[in-house]
């Protein structure tokens, strides 16, 4: 049975809890298929992680292959395709682990950059599995800055080959999945040579291991890169290349192209792939960074309502820790970011979506735009939902530190996030590269984008709010998001500009304003998501249950953020110390307002217990046996220690006197 | 030899690092005599953790063992006692991967809880280890709060023994370290039952298991409580009783006993009770917070000499990436955070040691102030130092997310120093409830203890800063802390007052208080630090190169803090956002200037490389090199996984043609 505490969570929803996830999901229909996915998954043995937490990185890299391949037979049985409308949730009814998705960059790789006779001859081989593809860019010592890599690919006119070297050992190979011990292929990327000239970074097609029987392919060394803080599932491996040949056929050159006598060809825009950056920069927002959080959410808030812990009031029964204001403070925020992150990730779905249009149609002009956003939002939502993950993981105490409460998964998982795909102050400073030179345009009457047409806008001077209900206005916290972000991205500006008059080279003016750019970049991001918070409340006009609670997180998450950066708010009085003090009230009276909803509001993300897999989280409420039950399957319960016999033993019996 | 990246950086130190180091030790003895006991040990092949980022939770735990009773052998061998100059050396020397911990309470406990007599009994077995001991506090359901634990010890009069129930699954004892498998007894806390009368939590001494066989006693069930995000080494267990029965000499009696019949006596003052928390809370602040941040920012400043990523400048080496603004704003702050908490260690050990020398001659007064003190420095510490890697992590990129790169295994171990030894949140509460009080007595005239004096003192109502030189006074920011630190305390306490006067429940009216209650309590701890740095370094003057350095640091620490705060400086227009650009402007100034100190200024923590046990951060710098060697070391690099022959090739040979 469910705990009566975490029931009557239940019973007292302001909104129906089906319709919100209909909402969430795009459709009533939606959440059948999606339910009817996960199910399927679930159902079979294969995909169980109930071991999860007590597997070796050995025994979570073959459960991962075992997954890796069933998936393939499962698809089959049930009739779902890679182009079909189940594809999407398969990866959340998995839950990650599981192997081969290197496999399927290797894929997109050679359809993106390989000719249509390279498409040709690998897809249908990869599509089948009669080979496993890797995708080996980043080395040893060289990360986000391609031209750096070492890594190099001499063409060998007499006989027609690239002889591909890793000539340092900060050349090596380094991090790609799939590689370190599955790979047959991996697409290499290596400066290419050609009659003794350098013709910068391209892509080669290269076997690693035999066919026959997985042994290394000659001049190749391989393997696996160790222990991770999380991805155990995965192989990243290591490789270097000595003197390894590959026909002059296997460099992708849809783009350019080496000819029998050694002429370099290039052809077509490339610009296209910046856009496949910008792709797969967006599409990992939902799945690695929002879904975590939803997740951590689901759990603390639900262990939240069960835990009881010391009295609030005197002579009653301890407190459900969730009554506890503070309690609410770490909590809610990361709820209410929760859900307008999944709105954003639908806003840049639908910017991507129409800019992709424009693109079929040879139209680049919303690459910018579109390039800067993916980055900037890939940075800000990564960083802020593994702050929440972690800050969920904190708030359960003693028991969100044990594995078993899926916390401390989702915490190590979710930071590599801010890393990988473009580490984030990088990918911050892009954006930022983009908003001076919108800032720039748009002060002198040049027409900018639409996501910066902001930019130009006049201002008013001061927050209009007179008291803390004002606050609860879309109209005046989104006018001080975007005050804030224009005063940001313009100073900025100013300084940058400052500093290359008085004489400083634009290199080193740049990097003495990236602190205060990355700032900005964020800040513009944090505008535009409160923004879209509040039009997607807006639009909801019709579903007045869901729209009141939709309101008061809207309300919660702008309120949170003037409430956690006072400063960049107060710096030139847009607000006041008195405004703040209203924001600060407002917010406050807003976390016990939602608290009431609170479970009924992770409810709605509608996770199963297996994909949770947490001994707190799951639907039922009944933390303590669950955690009870779990442990006892651990290894270390499942043998005496040979510690005993070796040092325990010596050292009891080692006595004089007994007891 | 030494990469050259990395050599350089130390020709330039502006500081003698050996002499820094030997004032950080508090004199060149002190360092003479930690090498050595580091050195011992770290010769020892016993205590080698060269495989610990490869071990199972169970070969973590074997080795914790082996390493446990091997350090009572070498600390005879070596001569070193309990009560020995090198004692506290040796934590810092096996670095963390050993047993018995718990036993130490156990012994602790007795000595402070126990009777004469008991302590004449229990506490020779234990130092001669004729019985492990472990501390049974925590259960399932219960943290914190003590009052609410649920285990029973029932007095039978006619057969003078103690009957010991956990008579739900909440009740059930859960975290106790080296109960899961080693120890024999514990000392349990339970309500305490006579004639069926409760006279609340008293510690009862428990065999577990067998001196014999080490096989479970009757009514005891034990185990392991299961994979943790870290501590895999100790044996966190849980534990049921079922109608356990000891002897009525078993409670612990020093404060109260149980005669024959029943009768319960209570005597003394139990007032030291609270100073050993104290003591606790103090201890940990060094071994447990700033140590780990310590070792983050060598491994990470190292690294980031060597890494090289990007250009800074055009036809240039690729740049060291410490020579990003943004990369210095990441990691200088860390470094500087991690000095102003080896002072502020300093400052609250002098304020220990003085309050001991008070209650030994039975004067009291000291213990308020003390607790809140202890509770607060544990807890802002904790958590600024546990963000303070985490930074360092993330600041490495792939590298830092590599398990051998030492960084997430810091991570995962000081993350629960936030939790354990009193959670944050109600740490920071208990000291709020000091503050608050000690606000209204100076605001009333009466004395309050030295602290807290501010709180009292007239204060300037706008900082007198005029240019961004004047922010690098200590004066300066050090008035604008406590201007900061007594408002949020003034203006919560105002609240506090108000609600409580329109009518508010006490209880309500601080639960409604509290998330600025935490905040206030921060500021009081954050204006503590920057004074005690800024005087620290004031009393340097006769060490000149080593002061100027300091200097810069402190400077650092207290405008990282205003940057990072600027909310709560801005609030009240104490300082303005004109000052607030000269505090922004000094402070990235300062970054460029420590940056060039930055190695030496790691290197005088004096970790050694085995310490340190990372790939990235040992003392040559040979990153690439030591990634790679320790990485071919891994498992799965020592075996093919049965995946191949399972799942791969069958996938691989299953093809109607081949390539």
């Amino acid at each position: 049975g469910v705990n009566p505490d975490l029931a009557s969570e239940r019973q007292t929803a302001s909104f129906s809890v089906e319709k919100l996830t209909a909402w969430l999901d795009g459709g009533a229909e939606q959440t059948r298929l999606r339910r009817a996915v996960v199910e399927a998954i679930e159902r079979d043995p294969v995909f169980s992680r109930e071991n999860q937490y007590f597997q070796s990185q050995n025994e979570r890299y073959e459960a991962a292959v075992r997954k890796a391949v069933h998936l393939q037979k499962k698809m089959h049985e049930m009739g779902w395709s890679q182009d079909g409308p189940e594809f999407k949730y398969i990866d959340r009814a998995v839950a990650g682990d599981i192997a081969f998705l290197l496999h399927r960059i290797f894929m997109r790789s050679i359809l993106m950059l390989g000719s249509n006779e390279q498409i040709a001859k690998w897809i249908p081989l990869a599509s089948q599995y009669q080979l496993i593809g890797s995708y080996a860019q980043t080395e040893l010592g060289h990360g986000t800055y391609l031209q750096g890599l070492e890594t190099t690919a001499v063409f060998d006119v007499t006989t027609q080959e690239f002889i591909l070297n890793t000539p340092k050992i900060s050349a090596m190979k380094w991090w790609p999945g799939d590689m370190g011990r599955s790979a047959t292929h991996t697409v290499v990327f290596a400066q290419l040579y050609v009659h003794g000239k350098c013709y910068g970074i391209h892509p080669f097609i290269v076997q690693i291991r035999s066919l026959q029987d997985h042994s290394l392919c000659p001049g190749i060394i391989a393997g696996d890169i160790g222990p991770k803080m999380n991805f155990e599932h995965i192989d990243n491996g290591y490789l270097m290349l000595q003197n390894v040949r590959v026909p002059r056929e296997n460099m992708l050159n849809k783009f350019c192209e080496v000819q029998p006598d050694g002429t370099y060809v290039r052809r077509g825009s490339q610009k296209i792939n910046y856009f496949t950056m910008t792709s797969v920069r967006i599409s990992l927002i939902s799945g690695e960074a929002v879904a975590p959080l939803m997740k951590a959410c689901t759990i603390a808030i639900r262990y939240s309502a069960v835990r009881r812990q010391s009295k609030l009031k005197p002579g009653e029964q301890e407190a459900k820790i969730l009554d506890y204001q503070t309690q609410q403070e770490k909590l809610l925020p990361q709820l209410a970011a929760a859900y307008a992150f999944h709105f954003i990730n639908d806003y840049l779905q639908e910017l991507f979506d129409r800019g992709y249009r424009e693109i079929q149609r040879k139209n680049f002009d919303a690459l910018p735009e579109l390039h800067a956003l993916s980055s900037g939002f890939k940075a800000m939502v990564t960083q802020y939902c593994t702050s929440g993950v972690e800050i969920c993981l904190r708030a359960c105490g003693g028991h969100g530190y044990s594995l078993l409460s899926g916390l401390p998964s989702l915490y190590t998982k979710i930071i590599a996030s801010c890393i990988y795909e473009g580490e984030n102050t990088i990918l911050l400073l892009q954006t930022a590269r983009f908003l001076v030179k919108s800032f720039m345009a748009a002060s002198t009457g040049q027409s900018v984008p639409p996501s910066v047409t902001y930019l130009a806008a006049a201002k008013p001077r001061k927050c209009p709010a007179k008291n803390k209900l004002d606050f609860l206005s879309p109209a005046i916290y989104t006018e001080a998001y975007q005050h804030m972000a224009v005063r940001l991205i313009s100073s900025t500006a100013a300084k940058l500009q400052d500093l290359i008059q008085s004489g400083a080279k634009k290199h080193d003016a740049w990097n003495q304003c990236t602190v205060q750019l990355a700032q900005a970049a964020k800040a513009h991001c944090h505008y535009i998501t409160v923004k879209n918070f509040a039009e997607t409340v807006e639009k909801l006009e019709s579903k007045a249950g869901i729209q009141k609670i939709m309101k008061h997180l809207c309300d919660l998450f702008a309120l949170h953020g003037i409430f956690s950066n006072a400063g960049v708010f107060l710096h030139d009085g847009y607000i006041s110390g008195a405004q703040m003090d209203m924001v600060t009230a407002s917010y406050l009276d807003l976390l016990a307002i939602i608290r009431k909803d609170a479970v009924p509001l992770v409810d709605a993300f509608d996770f199963t217990d297996k994909s949770l897999n947490s001994a707190l989280g799951c639907y039922d409420g009944q933390v303590y046996q669950r955690l009870y039950e779990w442990a006892r399957k651990s290894p270390t319960n499942k043998q005496v220690s040979p510690a005993y016999e070796k040092y325990l033993k010596p050292l009891l019996h080692n006595t004089r006197s007994k007891i």
